[in-house]
């Protein structure tokens, strides 16, 4: 059953280095035969005959049947992964971007060809969610997935809400600890978790959406009074990505900010921990955490792939060829926090049911509810303003509440 | 690549009728071609056709490729699937003591027959934490599992530790509400989590260790005086199963109750809730919870192993086939918590080191060091004394400090 994986690498980082050394040290059965790297006059820890600088010596060798992408830029990234997949070469690869806006090309390209591609190591490290919703809850009603994607962001909140550190200074840090992107907008804009988010959706639900079709709000205006009001409720501020079951036939997904409660399954993730909640209708609540940013969390999924090509495991996306087909509505209530200070950018919200408004010396706010729609068709609007806008958590769909007798409804539906 | 499945089920109580329910009111490609029950003159809520009494009648039936083993009694299901594999028949199975006694056997009968058994139900409900160890954990040379596999002690140690309900009431209480199993000392003392520990460490560590041969000490001599201790210094106790390395070639695994203090990634996990750490040199630390008790969850997994029989899903085992293998040892250090009312009580352990000592009007304790072994020696006797031991969790190995840099000599020594 085992096979021998010959390896073209892609990249020699931290966790290409470490995959080097597993490989030679060990007798795990694979072997890298090249690493194609970008910079020329590097000093590297091995030999230099394994090194080219051109992308066709992996593509074009004959020996080699696995690509192992792990380069950063998302543009080569898809060059590279289409190449080797129409090549008949299988991938494993680590980035979310380009997997989450050419997923349902990648579909193709794997069926078309006969290849697999993997991708664990794109969402939440080392934790293994797209395994575990691609083969445990392959026939499972799930009722919703969210979860904290975006370590870099988390430290960031982590630092603000409970160190009381200024938010420039938490991110300074995040970038010195190398937790955040090279461009930090991907991550506190709540970008790099909207592309895991499309991705677990695809897994979860069977529906394949772009990126862009998703409203993503982060915490780049964040403040020490959301800070404030925060720590006075014992609240915490988590930016979570949810995808979730709004009716027998729709789901809402998107990426904001949470005031969450100290009952919620996340509230002690901390720090750059992710953390993931699988509510379903038979399974119930399931939490998974674990370490989603550094070298070893990435590299620990990318050996569980290139484990899991030895046994030629590919993903089947088992829900997408399911009959009765999940459609996306951006038609959903919520309830909100929205911090402001000037009663014009306030005027900017259509809101409908304002809970609490209050009035301080130093900065107001209301918790209202608002239709999703509302918010994303203010969305451009919202950046350019001194607010904060984040969900009280605390409107909820009917079918995300699992009694048992709503589930054995949602159970007998299922197909 | 889909089968069809055609499934003969034992027992029919609310797993078994959930899963009756998903196959005829959905297109999942199974079918029950016969259920076998114990009591003859129930009503069932489906025609009597489907009945028998025989399990003849299942085991010998032609078109039945998919035994599901949902009895009580493990020296029953032990014949029935026993039975089931030698006659080329694969099974589901949520029994942990039949599968911890006799997996040695099981995994040849397994080899021998050409069939595979699968059981994720029988560790922690919902929680897929066998599938993770034997897929996805499967090269990581991990540091340790440890976790509440104990949905009912854990539901008792709770309500006694927050609630400060009497250890009587809860454990009432959790066999009202059904968490407890019919004779509550499988729970209380430890041995269901005993019997889930030693599954786990067949996936995680590639060793195949007899129940009997492991330690266990539950919760039954719990007071109100541990409790008060526990609170006073912000600690929690849980009933931890561990397997843990301690050396280069050794595992040491017990069952005992933990205080923990608030940082442990296990503090939050109450009532019914199971949680898993899993430690690994690579993927760092990893956190799961979900119901560990109950119809659905339960159900949850065994779904989850009966789809994947349609894609001729089975265990590989693959780190009992390591060359270096790991061997038992109880010769591990432990820091203790001992609470005892009489001196005489004391005296019985062998204490290393005495950190604290505390005499009070209504009761005494120590803080000291002890080895494994030494509590081995006396474990008959601390049922007969009122004395409470649990682990203080401040002495662990070294190798499960996560420092990156043993975690490349860990994993530079992977087989």
């Amino acid at each position: 059953m085992d096979k021998e994986l010959k390896i073209g690498l892609f990249g020699f980082g931290v966790v290409g280095q470490g995959l080097y050394d597993i490989f030679t040290q060990t007798s795990f059965p694979a072997e890298i035969i090249k690493i194609c790297v970008k910079t020329r006059n590097k000093p590297r820890p091995i030999a230099m005959d394994y090194f080219t600088f051109e992308k066709e010596d992996l593509l074009a060798h004959e020996d080699i049947n696995l690509i192992v992408e792990m380069i950063d830029n998302a543009e080569e990234a898809y060059e590279i992964v289409k190449t080797a997949l129409k090549r008949g070469k299988n991938v494993v690869t680590a980035n979310k971007k380009m997997v989450a806006e050419h997923l349902p090309e990648l579909i193709s390209l794997q069926k078309g060809y006969g290849v697999a591609l993997l991708y664990e190591a794109s969402v939440c490290g080392s934790i293994p969610i797209i395994r575990n919703l691609a083969e445990y809850y392959d026939n499972e009603m799930l009722h919703s997935v969210s979860g904290i994607f975006n370590g870099s962001s988390n430290y960031i909140l982590t630092k603000v809400i409970q160190e009381k550190m200024s938010y420039d200074a938490a991110l300074k840090e995040a970038q010195d600890l190398g937790f955040a992107e090279t461009d930090p907008t991907l991550d506190v804009g709540g970008f790099d978790p909207k592309y895991k988010l499309c991705i677990v959706t695809s897994h979860a639900y069977g529906v394949l959406i772009e990126p862009e079709e998703v409203f993503n709000y982060g915490i780049e205006k964040l403040s020490l009074h959301d800070a404030e009001y925060a720590n006075e409720k014992d609240l915490k501020i988590k930016l979570l990505a949810t995808v979730e079951k709004v009716s027998q036939n729709e789901i809402s997904l998107f990426v904001m900010p949470y005031l969450i409660p100290h009952s919620h399954s996340l509230y002690h993730v901390e720090y750059e921990y992710n953390g993931v909640i699988v509510e379903g209708a038979f399974s119930e609540k399931q939490v998974f955490t674990g370490k989603g940013a550094g070298g070893h969390p990435t590299g620990s999924a990318v050996l569980s792939d290139i484990s899991a090509r030895r046994y030629n495991y590919k993903y089947e996306y088992k829900k997408t060829k399911w009959k009765s087909k999940f459609t996306v509505t951006n038609d959903k209530l919520m309830e909100v926090y929205i911090r402001y200070h000037d009663e014009k950018d306030l005027k900017l919200f259509k809101l409908q049911d304002v809970d609490i408004k209050y009035v301080g010396r130093n900065y107001n706010y209301v918790i209202a509810t608002i239709n999703l729609m509302d918010l994303i068709s203010i969305r451009k609007e919202l950046d350019k303003r001194n607010v904060f806008v984040a969900n009280t958590g605390r409107l909820t769909p009917v079918l995300s509440q699992t009694d048992s007798e709503e589930s054995q409804i949602v159970l007998s539906e299922a197909e």
